[in-house]
Parts: structure tokens; C-alpha cells; sequence
């Protein structure tokens, strides 16, 4: 499939990497990708800049949110949540109309430090906005409840573990599970409607408080039944 | 341990029934002990009138909240979320002083339907509310994440599962985490101060869309690392 990942931070270059395993043709968009090249800082999380990433990935094109999205067959959400709206209007809505978008961002809000809230919560939801801002786009949430390198490698751990999707059309559920299947996930949970978003992107503070008691990321929820 | 269970719906029953199990000797609090054993209805959720449970469970003491309080070593606030603090209160802050208190709450919501929101969250949890109101108290945030069955017996389903605890006060979570591991509970997580309940009460809202998915109650998280 042609896939097109949004967003070039660690998140975005796991999610590129993972599915260029997988047999995937991947693309991934930038706001400015001269700009994007052009860094040479690490990030706030001391990631090392996208350019050094990029250099060791040469069969992945880095071009800018429109192209890659005109151009996809399915793309991937895997930005900052806060900039989620403006990164899919950037790609524009037809380049996005009757695809599969794969949201994995969280609307996470750290304007009062660490651990962050989440700036919709509870009687909405960041994939439900994305949903109702682009109506034509089949949107999917899921990957939003574990780390980078477990989205794509669960077999990291020792013991499958539990994803989730949520979203209005079925079809495009199954593609998405078909491809978490292809990254190892054994256990998938199609929760309903995109408005059960609500529910997955409410893990994020036991997951984070989890992570400060743990002293890592590398974990997963299982749900036992 | 001379325990005392404050609530009588069914959630305060299973709690009940399993500390005595445990060997505690149990007293269950309520508003008004006439008018709780005086009702025949069922309640909500099809769940038989407390009196039934009762005559089963004779070893089993009902007495009003401040009675229940002033004889107690520990606590059990297995009430409504929305209920908790007016329930601690008619217990009376003098006889909850220096006791540990097990939250077992959530701050459900259910003024526009199913599934509930929360009242209060992200920003504040009612474990803390509680803390706040009770500062003598020393409150502890546990099995708030799981169904009653499994909260008693965990060994209903065939894998060990991971639970809570959220507190300001050390050893109260080590009196906490010593009953859940008599419960059965082999991953008891600490996840830090009163504060961290955040994290637990928002795990809500995916343990209620989980449920509807699965078409049961009976699961529980685990956190595989």
C-alpha cells in the first residue's frame, strides 16, 4: 500500500520504519521539508534531529503534507495532538477524501508542565474532532495507548498484549487491524464507533503515571478475560 | 482487622463477604439501617435487596455510617462516586482520624446516560477531594479499576492482572496492598500520591467501552513490562 505517514518525530520515524518493514511504500509529510532537513537539534526529548534518521532511511521520501497525502492510499496521524487539525488541513481535505487515516495522537496539554492533561476529554475526543472536521475521511484511532517502538514490535515483550480501534467504518477497521496484525499485535479490540476514542485517549494519565512508577515505557496493557 | 464497609449495594456486599473470608471481622454502614433492610426492590442493575444478602451474612453487623466509623481499624468506601463525600461525612471526621480509608469509588456521572462521564478529572480526582476533606484520614485509591467479583477474587480469570494503589501516606498503602494480596492480587502497582487516582478514575471511560466490546464485566487490565 501506498502509506503516508504526518509527522517527522521519533513517533513519526518508528511508524515510517515499521511499515517499510511490512512491505509498505512509504512517504512521509512535513510541514516544510527543507526546514524539516535543515535541523540539526535534537528534540525536546533528545531524539537525534530527522535529517540524521532520514539519511539511513534513503527509500523514504520526506515531502510535504499535501503531497504525501495526495499521493496515499492510507495515511498515518503521527504528529503532536495539539496539531493535528492544522497538519490535515495542510494536507487538505481532497487529498484525504475516501482514505483510511490511521490516528495515533493524543490531545495531550502540557501547558502546566508534567504529567500533562488532555485538552479534550470525557464528552469528546481528538479523533471525533478529526472525524467531524473531515466527514470524507475514514478515520481510525488506535496505536494512541502504547509506546513508539511496542506500536510497531509488540513482540518486544513478552507477552501479547492489548490494542484497541475505534472508528464508523468497518472496512477501514479491518485494514487497520490487518496491519497491527502485520506489526505482531494478537489482540485487537474493535471498541465501536470513533466516539469510543473517548475511552483510549482517557488511558493516557494511568499510562503516564504508570510509566513515572515503572521508570519505562516499555509496557502494555493486556486485557484479561 | 475490625473493618468497616460503608455502602450496601452490591459493591459493598462482594467487598464484605470477602474481607470476612480473609478472617476480618466486618460491620457494613449505611444511612439509615431500618430503611436499608426494610427495602424488597431490587436496585438499578437488577442486583436482590440488601436484607437478602444480609440474612445470608449474619456474622455481618448494619449500622449506621458513625457507628460503622468509630469501631473500625480500616475503611471501605464502597459507595456511589457522587455520594462519597456526603457518606464520609455523616461518618463523621472524628471517627475516620488516623484510619485508612480504601476509596474503591469512581466519580461517575450518569446525568446524560450511559456510558457516564466523570464529575470530576485530569485535574483533580475525587480520591484527592476525599483526602482534601478528611485531611486526618489517611486515604488510599485502590481496586476502583476492576469489577467486584474480581476485585475479591482475582483468580476468576486465568491470569494474574495487575491493580492500583494511590496514596500520600506509605504505610496505609502497605496495609492496603497486604489485603489485596490477600485477595489474590500478585501485581499491586504503587503508582505514588493521592494524586495519581487521575490516572486510575479516567481509566473509566475505556473500561466501560472495553465492557460493551466484550459484552462482560469480567476482565481486568494487566500491565505487561
Amino acid at each position: 500500500m501506498n502509506i503516508a505517514v504526518l509527522g517527522t518525530g521519533m513517533v513519526g520515524q518508528t511508524i515510517a520504519g515499521g511499515l517499510v518493514r511490512l512491505g509498505h511504500s512509504v512517504v512521509v509529510g512535513t510541514r516544510d521539508p527543507e526546514a524539516t532537513l535543515a535541523r540539526t537539534e535534537t528534540d525536546g526529548m533528545g531524539n537525534p534531529p530527522f535529517a540524521r534518521w532520514h539519511a539511513a532511511h534513503d527509500g523514504i521520501a520526506l515531502t510535504t503534507y499535501a503531497d504525501a497525502a495526495a499521493g496515499a492510499d492510507l495515511l498515518v496521524l503521527a504528529g503532536n495532538g495539539g496539531a493535528a487539525l492544522a497538519m490535515l488541513t495542510a494536507a487538505g481535505e481532497d487529498n484525504l477524501a475516501g482514505k483510511v487515516l490511521v490516528d495515533i495522537s493524543n490531545p495531550l496539554d502540557f501547558s502546566a508542565g508534567f504529567p500533562p492533561t488532555l485538552f479534550v476529554k470525557d464528552d469528546d475526543s481528538l479523533g471525533e474532532q478529526i472525524q467531524a472536521a473531515f466527514p470524507r475521511t475514514r478515520v481510525v484511532k488506535s496505536l494512541n495507548t502504547l509506546t513508539a517502538a511496542l506500536m510497531v514490535d509488540p513482540g518486544l515483550l513478552d507477552e501479547a498484549t492489548t490494542v484497541f480501534v475505534s472508528g464508523d467504518d468497518a472496512a477501514a477497521k479491518a485494514t487497520v487491524t490487518e496491519i497491527l496484525t502485520g506489526f505482531g499485535h494478537q489482540d485487537v479490540i474493535d471498541l465501536g464507533g470513533i466516539e469510543t476514542a473517548r475511552g483510549t485517549e482517557m488511558l493516557l494519565p494511568l499510562w503516564l503515571r504508570t510509566m513515572g512508577a515503572l521508570g519505562t515505557g516499555m509496557f502494555n496493557i493486556k486485557v484479561v478475560r
